[in-house]
């Protein structure tokens, strides 16, 4: 049932200075569900010992009453993830806890590392032994071979060494610490409820608990928490503001304000734009629901064209669908959506997207949408044409299964069974988020402002990570 | 986490003349599952035997592929269930299945008898025994009462018997039967897949078999199904129309086709309905989702103000959700609706729901609106007031807990925090949905055109369920 | 992992008066586990409801506190099963509830009818359903189908029409019944804890509560326990005294008194009297643990030669034991015992089991004691000979696997690699247990005492069964 | 449910050489399982990637087949665990397994080190990360520091570091390695079966193969294989024999052979010293089942006095059995053992048990005997009073716990409700095993052979541990 699509590998939250901070967490794990379904974990401090919970599977799942009420202390960091490895197994569960000559750390990371394997090779020259395959584990390393007994002390030339995406939250016994890397790829805010601090990957799970949203954390910044408050400072030479677009196009909730910038309104934007770029005389505009609806609204209001439902998504799939031996067509794709006849039939239907990637589920959508009497199919993605890997924590596949990469629009229309295929431009997109190029566009352009691994092969990323 | 809403009680599926009969009624169920979450069961016969699975939970949990594996057999029915009785049993799991004189039987039943109680006590006089509380299990005892051999001799006299509402799968070893009582007031569909046989509560579970939908049985429509093909008889004197228009307004997919009548059609209907009865002077228009999209969509196409998603929905939401000791607003309402802010602040919004029952989770959701900075919030219902309760398988709360029976709307407005409240009219209703009075308007008007249950008290339904 | 042996069908436990009932049903259960470890159920009444539990597994897997909490009541009735039928569902769980036209009704049920087939059909033919496949359904359905109100006066005939062996537990709203069939072929004994009656098919059970055994039931009694204390009957005209002698040979527990004779006495003695029938110059006496082992001491015990633990037997045997792909020499039977060289090596082994069904698990331990250094082994069996099927209650296979009828002991000695093979004789049963040949021996001798199915085959069995 | 009993940590299985290495591991832990009941996991190795399974519970629930099949390779290691410190979590399941300069390795570790604490610290000190709170973690953190790239070279010096008992398992991607302390505290067999080797804790896991066993390792040993056969040295300068007497008094099972002696006659040795030291008049000799089952075997055949089965022993018993609110005396032992009547009443009962740690279970066993007839009880240990902590990896209570080491024997007796109370005498114990003090007595004599806690306090070895 696994879908064609791009995936963020995780989301973190973190909450300090309060009696039931391993379950806010639980609850701010729950609002970010969507950035991770394969597994979550807890770590709680009581200001003496950590303590933690973790297991694969959906956050409602992995924890119950019992287990949450073991998780005591004020201090708890989670972490829900997507695994980008396809090593899905529970020994890969964040956040990381481990002792060292200071004291216990707990970490939860969002992000991918692009030296990775050089600091592993480095630290294991060193003495480290490494117990996971994540990057996280790096960090907590870098920190122990640190002759400092002051975690900050230790924690800033640690971060220095690190090189690509990573939003984190920290923890020792008694401080929680949130740092973004100097690139800003990955997002991290920082909010309140009751006196509390909280830190997330995303505002909405902010929400879930009446927080407020304070602020983005600054990239480069690192906020430090303890019973004296918070204190923040920004420790390397250079920051910049790359942001994964990503986050704006798909990986972010539309109720999440990302950057100072609301999610839902820069992504109606994609769709006004793509309205803009590429009118088309259709019918009818429709999603692939969900994470295409706002865009496709926003091609429809600026189109003029109206928008309508014309996929039905189920939300009853779960891991382990059993397929009939007989045949039916696009089976996989079926079980998740199901056209609505009435609003295709003989039309000329406006397809919004927000990504083609390989091509195969956008191929089945086509052909579900013109079995259901679509007259004609034209195929949109708000996003620019995915042509480069992503080193910075997102799953994309090899550049030679991405269809961008080796095919022009119009030969993508023929290869998935629609009258024409549109992307929205580049500047189409920094208009849209009214970004002018201090964002991450990797992927789409293969220039990688945040560095990518050195004498990279595949071989050696994936020997980086066993 | 329950929510304030009413509830179809159940889907009923089945298959004649496939070698993978129960593996395709384990399909449709999965289509179906948005009619019943809480239990599931299939029903299957090799032309001798019959195989039976069922449990507690979603489709996708009851089975997997060693007991859908053990359901042998051309011929197989299955159901899901939403249960009314709070009895969330196993042993209430259907199809119920029997064997009596005649064979084997299993039967899968939408709906609700109002003469049920009269019914099991004369049958228990005649010394039958009941196992369950349901009451599929009366039709199984007329059969197995009745001194016929041949089951549609038994058959037909029994269904005379019974008074309300019912939409039934029944087979024997040999024999599938679809059955829809003489008021139509539930749907069943005929279709056809590969030269094989469906029946099914709607249609859009035929789409995912790549079946063919074929027809909608007529009110008191008796199709037998065996080795020799269809037979259609009506064996009631009279018959009528009075499908639930709740089908319409919230049970069905809006990808389905009820009583030959696009689902998606008549809710956009509803809306536009609501539009020309109640026009607001706003700046936006909303649905609580997913249900209400369509009509909210439709308000908004007919008034020409935007369409907007101004809540989001967790489809992640569990059965246990442990709640946090702490209060926080509207917790239950929060974990499964954020509000967009960016969509609503300092706006005038209009809100469409399909209905309104006790009104708790309408205030909830006003309150979580005006918090996101609404303006003003009009909220709006795609159904008239339901003042009565429903005896013909919807689960309705006492008339003494539903708000419309007790409060005028403009104190409902007030109730619910909102500007103000408006429901469409029953004419409304029937303008939208194309119907002439010819559908059952029960809950709103209180008038039972399929009868109603005799000295009826809460009590005695009680009892007689027990 | 299945073991060659026979199998009694299941245990089953009442508690009358106690505020706690179902949780010492629950705890009755648990000793009684030996009895059947298929599936577990539990019927408890308030006096006016019944509630009911029940599940596939082990009592402590089907029963936690919330389901056991929601069994509220003074009374409570409960089961459990090896189900004799190969049909491992849950449909199949006991004990079986209903309403009639009297009340509500619950049964537990230890035994096998032998005019099952007919009373079904002639039940059927009044117009039952059968939505088991299970003997205690029969009972209900005669009560039901008698006119009277009172219970004991549509019972006591009811009754009259069951051949075979029944020791049953029958609860209405306010009544619990202890049924023993008049052949006495199955036990059921009487206790008193703090107050509270009891009945239970072993006394050992009573022991883990704190109760005190009253006394076995008679052959063809009826104790009716209500309000006003107990009251007992014997409505038949003729009672014989015709206990299962399996339940001295291997069901039921050691600790556990039948019929007023300690199950360890009469197993010892089985043993001594072997030592009688059959001395055998032999170094070591072991037993085929841990069913067998105080026969073994018995035979140890009269003939002097030295009782040791020849065979440790592993408990942590799950259901799903996982074999290798490379065959290991008789992998079932050494997953479960393992020989101690220690004890063996050199030496002239006597093993004694409790009996020899198909032959293969003795087979399997002859040779694994061969292996591990034995010299001689004779095997002997505390059961005489089984050449025939049991109608009672028992999994015997069919005459046609049975080792026993088709050979002689020193061909099965040679079919078992064994030096020798020797069985107690009938005789010698009788004169071990102090009876009189007032108990059945149908599986040794085929004198079927209770009657046998007329005009048996597998076949009808399996008809009437379905 | 748990028992006033001390407790090994775990038993430890390792593969060289087979295509089936994970699956003949699985067998090996299953017979191992009496070791260590509440976690398992296995690491394999395919010569150049790791795979690694492991979670809480017993090895049959732990693995299923998909699981099992996705642990390739030709080595496989694995462990089964008692966990001592009370954090029941999967963090802390074995084998461990690691990268580091060196590549990859994986340890399984049955034993307690006593500078585990200094250890820590230094490591620490050196940058190390702990992430677990076992000591296995100690060993390859030092390997890690060390410069060596060689495997050998690394682990020879790293060894010499550890003081305490530790027989384990040690894998890189293609070596396996076998390792004995130099006291040889802990036992640790080598074996083949079909051309691969074999390493466990016990021998008995090699019968459920086929296995042979070839010979226990010496103390001090280390076994080095690979492809290229076995290599074995003894890298220490003193080696001394001090194996564990629990291993003949109650871990090994008795078909085990450990330091070439059968356990079986080792326990019933021990019996037999009992009954010489302390001959009784008494009527009837029993165990407390099953651990004292040959040692009461061993005084009943030395004294002449009968050996009875006086306690059933339920094997039914999980971990969450819900009590009852009403209380039932000895609630928790009676769950577990059941005294027969028939072999108690009225008699001098001689009961044996392996040890009395606090003497809460001995008192209810002994009431529970004593309301089932017995006229006397005589209680006999077939250990020497416990007296002092064991440091060396089994769980024994903290000495103001221990009742031998507060109580005289006739206090005891009279504490625990019994007619008199004897301990088997060191010297008898040394006769009955045939040492001459070459063996560990530590919690016996408090002579700490291979070393204690340095300033150890419960605080510090428990933070050690955190």
């Amino acid at each position: 049932m696994s879908e064609d699509h791009i995936y963020d590998e995780c989301g973190v939250f973190g909450v300090y200075g309060n009696a039931e901070a391993a379950r806010l967490v639980y609850l701010g794990l729950y609002a970010l569900q969507h950035r991770g379904q394969e597994a979550a974990g807890i770590v709680s401090s009581d200001g003496v010992r950590q303590y933690r919970h973790h297991g694969m599977g959906l956050v409602g799942n992995v924890f119950d009453r019992p287990n949450l009420d073991r998780l005591e202390g004020h201090i708890a960091v989670g972490h829900v993830r997507y695994s980008t490895t396809g090593q899905s197994v529970s020994a890969n569960c964040q956040p990381i806890a481990a002792n060292y000559h200071g004291g216990s750390l707990a970490l939860a990371h969002n992000g991918n590392l692009v030296n990775a394997f050089e600091l592993r090779r480095e630290l294991e020259s060193n003495g480290a032994i490494f117990q996971t395959h994540m990057d996280t584990e790096i960090l907590i390393h870098l920190i122990a071979q640190n002759r400092t007994k002051d975690l900050r002390d230790a924690l800033l030339p640690s971060l220095k060494r690190m090189q690509g995406a990573y939003s984190m939250i920290l923890m020792s016994e008694d401080v929680m610490i949130g740092i973004r890397d100097p690139h800003g790829l990955r997002p991290l805010v920082l909010g309140r409820v009751d006196g509390s601090w909280l830190l997330s990957s995303e505002s909405c799970a902010f929400d879930i608990l009446d927080g407020e949203l304070i602020r983005e954390l600054e990239p480069g910044e690192v906020i430090m928490i303890n019973r004296d408050g918070l204190h923040s400072e920004k420790p390397f030479m250079t920051t910049k503001q790359h942001l994964c677009m990503f986050e704006y196009i798909y990986f972010s909730r539309p109720d999440s304000v990302v950057e100072n910038q609301s999610v839902y309104e820069n992504r109606k934007q994609l769709g006004r734009q793509l309205a803009l770029e590429r009118p088309i005389d259709g019918d009818v505009v429709i999603a692939v629901p969900d994470s295409s609806n706002v865009a496709a609204l926003g091609y429809a209001q600026e189109s003029g064209i109206p928008y309508e439902i014309g996929l039905i998504r189920s939300h009853y799939v779960g891991r382990t669908f059993i397929e009939p031996d007989q045949k039916i067509r696009h089976f996989g794709t079926k079980i998740k959506y199901n056209p609505v006849r009435y609003v295709l039939e003989g039309k000329r239907v406006i397809v919004v997207d927000d990504s083609i990637v390989r091509g195969t589920t956008s191929r089945k959508i086509v052909t579900m949408l013109r079995r259901a009497g679509a007259r004609e199919i034209h195929f949109l993605s708000s996003s620019p044409p995915i042509k480069h890997s992503c080193f910075y924590g997102i799953d994309t596949p090899d550049p030679a299964e991405l269809i961008a990469a080796n095919m022009k629009p119009n030969e993508i229309a023929k290869a998935i069974c629609a009258d024409s295929v549109y992307y929205l431009s580049i500047e189409g997109l920094l208009k849209a988020t009214g970004r002018e190029a201090n964002c991450c566009l990797a992927c789409f352009s293969g220039e990688y402002k945040a560095g990518r691994p050195e004498n990279f092969t595949k071989d050696i990323m994936e020997k980086a990570r066993r």
